[in-house]
């Protein structure tokens, strides 16, 4: 086992929580920053992150916790980002450490709201790192399960597959297996474009479809998403592979999925501000129906489902009648 | 609305009755078959057949139920075969009319154990049927939520696609949408191989794998699935399209699928012959395995799913053995 790379992990949530169980089977210490002073006194004293995935418990020796990013950062040569998207801005305005030659590791499923980009983008356009140096963190993979040690796969895309090896070896272990790829961008579009069509599992839930519309949207999500991906980055991929078809499943067909429960409580008829403060939080998938939406105007890929969720949540229209329109269009 | 074609339904279980149920609002009167005297009896007296969908009412004056199938086949133009692919050849021995004419459509989902032929090859073969005069229906649908007529779609393929719309336009109506395909080998395939797969849904289920590791089985079995249709009968056809990723996604994610249910109770311990005793019938998938494996013999397709369920239906191998290596070839 290679204990040389050290690694660093930026956010407290149940990815990051998860992220940091994976690596501590294979690093001697890892550093792992949390915004919050209090959920980190707790990990210290009882080994386990009070707020999310609570069950895992760590070996405080292997933790160089820190609520300074910059600290977090100056240790680290891989830095994984498993901060909601939304955030990730806010918690960038308070680096002052050089991030130059770091390898830049995106577990984020979404996209930057200021930049409307995805999170490779974002590092590449504001902070000049170089493809090569950009790493993402593909499922089909729920954070909750890891916590349980159930077998899950991982793909570890990158511009350059030696680092791509790199942080998949040192993320591997008995119950998780993770493959490497050199699709980036498709990687980190099919993570974002996922939770878009699990809120959209979620609507025609909500909106009283079952299975059968359920298994007929997915496979039409799929298609769509193959169109919208060859338009961003042509490449020879196979959209089934498990990164894309496989993380798409595990989100639109998971209960526990918070872009499909969003979506569910929209198609039940509350209004989005209503769901977001019933969930106490904005699904990744909100922001990323608008992204999607306002690149694809000019990709102009025939996404009939991403334009049904937009149509739903940002021009007010009523998700019965958008629905109904909607399964027209879809075979 | 064109109320000229002349349909019989063959069977009486739930995706017969489903599909009576469907034609009945095409058309003026069917011919319904089925074995049971006393089923017959019920429908008549009470309008709902008491043993499968129950909640289904039928206006008994479209109906020409009867249980002698030469009746039901001279009757009709078009004839829908909607029993267990066990049964068929012993309902065919009964068959005494000649249905060289006829056009002859399968909604069964499985093998004719006794020709190792799906239903179309099995007619070809056994009674001459060209292929211009068969026809295959295919999903993502389970037979329940056409009982509750929830929004539903369906796929009609054969090899003269004006009877395939013929057929379509007998079956839609405001829950169910349909559409027509030419390739009927592979969606008839799909509809077998979709069963092994749902059984290893089942199975990973029954030893304890989680969403992550069920939505990552998925994405590897329609990869397996496009190798062997193609190795079967080479085409232009788009994997994902409802009629072979849906239907994969209907049958592997439900808990309601009889072939998830069987393997569920072989992951769990239950020796082939008691999971058969319990469910009180044989899940199609079983039978699905044994041919699919047999035929890859010579087609040679990669099948590590396939050959992992034949190993412990057939070969009495331990399961949670089988699936540990099973689990080091997908990806």
């Amino acid at each position: 086992m290679n204990t040389n790379p050290k690694f660093a992990v930026i956010g407290g949530g149940s990815w990051a929580t998860a992220i940091a169980k994976m690596l501590c089977h294979n690093l001697d210490e890892i550093a792992w920053y949390m915004r919050s002073e209090s959920a980190i006194e707790e990990i210290k004293l009882n080994k386990h992150n009070p707020n999310y995935l609570s069950a895992v418990e760590f070996d405080i020796d292997q933790l160089i916790l820190t609520n300074d990013i910059n600290e977090a950062v100056s240790y680290a040569d891989y830095i994984i980002f498993a901060v909601p998207s939304a955030f990730l801005g806010k918690e960038m305005q308070k680096l002052t450490a050089d991030i130059s030659n770091k390898i830049i590791i995106s577990a984020i499923k979404g996209i930057i709201p200021e930049t409307n980009s995805i999170v490779g983008e974002y590092f590449m356009q504001t902070y000049d790192i170089p493809q090569e140096n950009i790493a993402v963190i593909a499922g089909p993979c729920h954070a909750e399960e890891v916590a349980l040690e159930r077998l899950s796969y991982l793909t570890i895309a990158s511009g350059d597959l030696n680092k791509a090896e790199i942080v998949a070896n040192c993320l591997r272990s008995h119950y998780i297996k993770a493959k490497i790829s050199d699709d980036i961008i498709g990687t980190e579009y099919a993570s974002m474009l996922k939770n878009i069509y699990a809120v959209a599992c979620g609507m025609a839930h909500g909106l009283g479809y079952g299975d059968n519309f359920q298994a007929l949207l997915m496979s039409n999500a799929i298609r769509e998403m193959k169109k919208f991906i060859k338009q961003v980055h042509k490449m020879k991929r196979n959209i089934n592979d498990s990164a894309y078809l496989g993380d798409l499943l595990v989100t639109g067909y998971s209960l526990f999925s918070r872009n499909r429960m969003f979506g569910n409580m929209i198609g039940k008829g509350y209004t989005v501000k209503s769901a977001q403060m019933e969930m106490n939080m904005i699904a990744e998938g909100y922001y990323a129906t608008k992204s999607a939406y306002d690149m694809n105007l000019e990709l102009k890929a025939k996404t009939p489902i991403i334009n049904a969720v937009y149509d739903i949540l940002y021009n007010g229209k009523e998700p019965k009648k958008v629905f109904k329109k909607l399964t027209e269009k879809l075979d």
